[in-house]
């Protein structure tokens, strides 16, 4: 949830880096303009259909440069249709005419994620499978990348690499084999945290159940190896689909019975969902 | 250009952030399993048709990490196709595993801003028109997103609201008229900033032009008009297409005779360039 | 303008940093004076005749260490007399006490600068030239002193390196020439920029004029020679003198009718404006 | 000392504010002419006579921003001439041309300050009265111009309100009397601090002697009281001449034979002592 | 592991905000002494017996100083004796005399939690149980004292509240119940984390394992109730008593056959391990 | 005293850092189980006999999460009992339950260290004999330690190595004896700051009175050699007594009749005084 606590935390500081990032001496345009506090009002507009995401960080983008009023109706996760009308803002001119730009920078690209998420989510309606997002994110940008793929319907995989465990290919070179990984992970890593591995073919699936994985990474596998992968699994571990996952192979892996598919362009590679702050008008 | 006293001054920091995003105590897997420092080498492979983008920045992030020998023959803006081995990286393989998705992250983004800039910039070709970026970029990235622009063949408009003066509708409302708007303009900004000027007709465009504006924005114009304003302006400002810029209408507007072109997908819609960081061996 | 969204974004990190300047860890001698929190009222007085700028600065140091309330009748820009009472300061004394000095010290040196800048301004009065800045400026201090010069009536030269192209001798040296470093410029340049190039002579002016230089900055030229090239720009670009700007010789200079004369001892100079906080009293 | 531990610890931190401060995205101008690493050379020449101060801080400035080599034969405090070549910087073009600014920012104000001190300095020579610097310093730049102050061969006060115990009136008001203070400041203050104590007159020099003050600030006195506050004193505590010490006054302040005199104008209001980069050459 | 990237990452800023603790403007008695660069060597002696820890951070309080050479033939995890001539340390007398304060801050503190750990555990040896830390832990210093205690033999828990589930009392009387709490966590958190629930009886237990609880954390029971809860457990989850724990009573709990045992006072109440910088001659 | 202007300019950036210590990205339990503002109660409860020390910090730290009350009758240095409700915090459930870890953690051990002080502070008593902190603190939280040291009845030494002069057996050597060593500092050091010298025999101490010490450090002295010191001394400087003190050896130490002990444990082994936040309930 980006708000309270989390907003203050681990958002504030990002915001303002960003406002500073387009205003590094002033607005030079509304400075010009507006020399004096003049109250006005404007509308949030939406252009394209879509999920809603970053409402609350819009509205905290303008909190940070001035006393401003925002109302809405709309709460993240909501549908929401070209033209309509998602919000009004009322405050300080000056205010609204800076925080422009970067309110709209983030909203933009949260429900842009959250529409994508949203579309992936529902070839996967009936099945068990989960959408998961991964670490390919814009950097700087995680907090509220993730936050959006949970808004669309998806599901975090973990946030950093501070806090999981994925074993991958290369790990497991430089350790000697998927056993002797996992070990050392298990012996090293606080308990709390599950050990995942990331695996090829079946013989590593194998070597790697047998040594307690807890999730197992099933990379680029055909969708014949991988339903052989699940079955062999047979509900000892978790199992992820990864790699190649394109909205058209979704219903296919569904039907593999993995627990979870996970696909970075959702976070990578969503276009944005477009929205227009207009009609501002003296007060 | 992202490199010496730029790389220094506008972006260590910047990627130093990017790193404690993903690393907030230590890279648990990597800890359990390279136990030493270890040297190793991995290579850089493209995955798909682009132009390269951020190789200094891939370099950098790796650089801030520990010691570490980046080689590689290409440089930004150089066409590269699938399987083409760019790079190779040599050093401690906790570098290399730590630094992987971070500096991956800001590669495949870079890259595809340019690729997707050089796609439309072929569309102008052999027209005066050139085509900009704008303020649409991601939060805390403009440097990044901006400088892939110019890579990729486009022109950087302002970086920010301070360096550039840019009178929108909501200005010219607030100052009582298009003349009214650029005189204040002209009054407070440095003497060194143009002074432009968004407008929606002919009549905001003669006064515009009345009151000396240097760059002229047709905002959402029909061709019809956009061409009318050309040969309105003759030459005595600048002029830029602004609004429903796609690569479908770009040769349209090219042959209006705009001198600018521009276009927010740029750096809030274009998808990723894919790369792998792979075969990492010990050495 | 220092107020609203400016003071948010790019002040109130700067008073800060010099609020911790002076206290490290705590102000000693109010804490163990003033043991609980104590309502008290004191005066601004203004010690020298003078242009005011940086009240709001002034305002600002306080609230940033706690409920504080400053009433004043005047505004940055207003002439003021030795003796004159500022404004009155409300509050907890550890708050006046803690703060005074670091109010202080922005105060006299912003009004310093104004008040220089109005002297220099007054001597140009009756001609088209304004007094211009440089980036000769206390280094963490532009922001407060470019302002300051605007209150005094001058007027902002580019705030700084980003913001602005300016070809000096050195960067003419490297590209080869007046025409090849214009050309580089005008290539690598955001649109938005206007063009500026120091010439030490006749010679190097024409050639920047025909590369299309936007300013040109006439650099420690005697007055005849800078008459003389005033007539040859013939308004084809703007005219800046620069070089050797005293008090004394600006009539001249303003004569010659060059557009802009720049003085960086406006800002490196300036000696302060002196002020005091006095008759402090328990509420 | 501003070198070693010091620069690292205190200084470096805000040079880079104030490289990041004049260039906010890059330094377009040298980016745009110099595009690859050019091996250069530039002379540093002093414009004015006086006392050199800052040479390790203009130098720190250049290697902050790449590799460089400074040489020079001058140590801070070394008397210098108008014409002189004080060094000799060599390395990267870019760095030279984006660093100049700033590192002569830092050069002529802390020479300036060193220069003004060292003019005052000489009026007290032959007498026991040293010159100390005040808290009247600009926002950011204290550790800057204490230095430059003590190069210039003053001494300096206290740092900031956190290492140091100055009772003023105010304070003494909200005691309720000096004696009443200074026993609080006693009791409150970490025992390795001195309390000091400004008195106006002859009464209050009395009670503050009797409480045990380690120094008595001597405000705004006459000679005449001066002098009899001195002999009252007697070798009890030290005695700091403050308010209105100008150069025409301080071999009269040292006659009366007080142990520090105190000028807020070092460091508000020393002009700079004028220096210039020039003659760059590629090499 | 405290050294290469997470170093780099996640300590160096932390150590450099403690040295500007302990050098707010220079270290003004070795800067008075030592007025160049002079060569010296001093030796790091161990005062009391022990467990060494924090020994790179040791070395990299100094190496972020300027230039020095530690030597040592000690790692972390080293049984030490008191009068054990740890390392030697050779560098610059102002790196040495300025670091040596908050270099051994770190070191003892780190030594004294992981010689505490590690007594602890030897009181577990023999059984299955294992001995955790908490998030009891000085604010800014946890990721040094979760590193001791692993030094020491002991392992973490979760770092924070971001990575790790927790369901405590509060937590389960907000939710409405165990098991609706668990489900409310296992809904929202990222799929890698484990759900840990804390009971204190053997209802609240029973409920946990039927809502599928990873980690069972037992409370403040009796030995006796945590054996019957052991019991009831079987192996379907993990198990942790907490609360009341002493060196006295790990034995007894070591029995009762929880899988681990978490100890607050590790990191909030573990006395330091005493050090010392002797011996300083100048080479 | 730790509020008001020291709170806001010296503490909240530390109190903020250790929030962003344990939520990194948010505080999953909380968020996942309070899923909207819920109004809710808690109680602070001691758990162990001592001294309150840090009551504003544990509200503060709340504060700074969101809106928050909380009520207490107590201040710092109040002794408190196991069981003594100390106050009660109503405010969103999400605040209190994020935040209550770190704020405990501040205040269990600034108490810890008070409750330590005044257990020593007892020995001395009906002595003139005052007890003093070091250096020795944890790195990061000084200010919260030396507070907590005067909230015990203790006295601080100097804060850090820019606000106090401290001759150690290494300045001395590296000066060529005491006397040098003195005149070096006195010429060096800001006038404010008194002097204070470590001897270790009485030859030293003789040179360092006849060099003009404020203060002198009897190092590892037994109490016969002390005492002779003391007498030697005779009131012409301050004398402090270090190493090797322990509670037992306190009163000796005191009949010496030395002015100050500093004690080392104060800040780095005093154990902590448990709190506990509990009965959280909905309101």
């Amino acid at each position: 949830m980006i708000n309270g606590v989390t907003m203050t935390i681990n958002v504030d500081d990002k915001i303002l880096l960003a406002l500073q990032e387009d205003i590094t001496s002033e607005d030079v345009t509304t400075n010009a303009i507006v020399r004096k506090p003049t109250p006005a009002r404007a509308e949030l507009i939406c252009k394209q259909d879509g999920i809603l995401a970053g409402i609350e960080v819009f509205r905290r983008t303008f909190e940070l440069l001035g006393d401003i009023c925002f109302t809405t109706e709309y709460q993240d996760g909501a549908p929401i249709k070209k033209g309509d009308l998602i919000g009004v803002l009322e405050g300080d001119a000056k205010v609204v005419l800076s925080g422009e730009r970067t309110a709209l920078n983030y909203l933009q690209r949260m429900s842009g994620i959250a529409t994508m998420t949203n579309e992936l989510v529902a070839e996967l309606e009936g099945s068990k499978t989960k959408l998961l997002d991964t670490r390919k994110t814009t950097p700087g940008m995680r907090v509220f990348e993730k936050y959006a793929v949970k808004v669309g319907g998806g599901y975090n995989h973990r946030f950093n690499l501070s806090d999981g465990i994925l074993i991958k290919d290369n790990h497991i070179g430089a350790a000697g084999g998927v056993k002797e990984a996992i070990v050392m992970a298990k012996e090293y890593a606080p308990f709390v945290r599950k050990i995942e591995v990331e695996v090829e073919n079946l013989d590593m699936l194998e070597e790697a159940l047998e040594a307690g994985a807890d999730i197992i990474m099933l990379d680029n596998m055909s969708l014949e190896m991988m339903e052989e992968a699940v079955q062999k699994v047979a509900g000892r571990a978790q199992t992820e689909c990864s790699g190649n996952v394109s909205k058209e192979r979704l219903k296919d892996i569904a039907k593999v019975g993995v627990d979870y598919v996970s696909c970075g362009a959702l976070t990578h590679s969503a276009p944005i969902l477009d929205f227009s702050l207009k009609n501002l008008i003296n007060l």
